[in-house]
């Protein structure tokens, strides 16, 4: 790793390191299938999870925690949480969307060798969290940024990781042991895949598709482009 | 920038590549002073606000806006705020813990070239994004996910940013004319700076110390180390 040991850091990055960084930036993707049976060795989890616990968080909180899923039988009842949660959430769906819905493979929990439950303990740094008092839920963004700077490093390892939102979280805080105060944020599927495709799954499918960049810009205020005070269509 | 054109990446980063990820990623920081007054190009902005946008987002919604403020009075109105809300806050602490949250410097709002708002439109997509019927906030994760990618992004390019999170953000919502269905995730003060520290100044200033890794790892259930049913302390 480069970081030195001085006490700051005065070095630009060269155009190869910011290539770098934004390879690892556009190349990460939501990955659900293709996993590989590949071990992530204790090392290479251990730089990834250090690389989250380094993210920024509101008054230095640092509120997460990490679980780390390999055993098949906690696998095993996680993908009957999400079976029962996507049966209802397919219900919501009419017609064609339904149907595409369904062909959706939207997690990997028993193909990927590790699977990884992030939380937030939102009493860590006791009640008065400095930039903390006016924005309640910063504990959670902070917790949401170390979550991403994970899903970079792991793919700058060559390791794919899905988030799986299908699922209810507090039936899997009481199957992973999980204290009530404490919130899980994200269920993440993790392991090294052959390759990374260049678009996003739900892209490729035509479930949705990506937004041009200068429709979500706005300059001073809101609906002003670039100079131009043009109201955007309510397209909130 | 390295991205392909064709369909996959298959191609390994390089151990250089991975270094400069976790470069980006161990040499960010939250950055609230030392802003120079150096202007940061659209053609940067543009490169580091695409960074964001190319974040995974629950049903690939994509549910961000960006608002860019240069203006002089804009950014003293926002600056009004924070000192409002910052008086309130600092009411909180007592003693020494007082007189150090006093000494603190939390924000570089009007020093910072451009300061960036950055939103979240939940009735982006329709009433059923997928992915999120189950977990209402995830579209707030998603644009979370964002910010860490234009955080990592600026670093790569010199540019520090700020996170001020000690601000009414209701009132800055009125300011910059956001409509009210969307809600305010983050306010962003973003400049060149000549350097970055090596440890969060909230960590050099000795407000709290880095919480060792090992500690945040559970293996299976919350409170297993590595094979150890050893129980921490009631930590959270």
């Amino acid at each position: 790793m480069n970081v030195s040991t001085s006490r700051v850091s005065k070095n630009a990055f060269s155009s190869m390191e910011r290539d770098a960084v934004y390879r690892a930036i556009f190349e990460r993707r939501d990955v659900r299938q293709n996993f590989l049976a590949k071990p992530i060795s204790k090392a290479t989890l251990e730089r990834i999870l250090k690389a989250s616990h380094h993210a920024g968080s509101v008054g230095f909180m640092q509120p997460w925690d990490f679980v780390v899923i390999r055993e098949k039988k906690t696998k095993q009842s996680v993908k009957h949480l999400f079976t029962k949660a996507n049966d209802e959430a397919s219900q919501r769906y009419r017609g064609s969307k339904a149907k595409l819905y369904r062909s959706l493979k939207l997690e990997g929990i028993e193909e990927a060798p590790i699977n990884l439950c992030v939380t937030c303990t939102r009493q860590r740094g006791g009640p008065h969290v400095l930039g903390r008092s006016t924005i309640r839920e910063t504990d959670l963004y902070s917790t949401c940024c170390a979550i991403q700077n994970l899903w970079l490093a792991a793919r700058a390892e060559g390791i794919g990781i899905g988030w799986v939102s299908i699922l209810d979280y507090d039936a899997l805080k009481t199957l992973v042991g999980i204290p009530r105060p404490v919130k899980v944020v994200a269920y993440l599927c993790m392991g090294y895949v052959k390759e990374f495709s260049l678009n996003p799954d739900l892209e490729k499918a035509g479930w949705r598709k990506r937004l041009p960049l200068e429709q979500l810009v706005h300059y001073e205020t809101w609906g002003r482009k670039n100079g131009n005070l043009k109201r955007t269509a309510k397209r909130y």
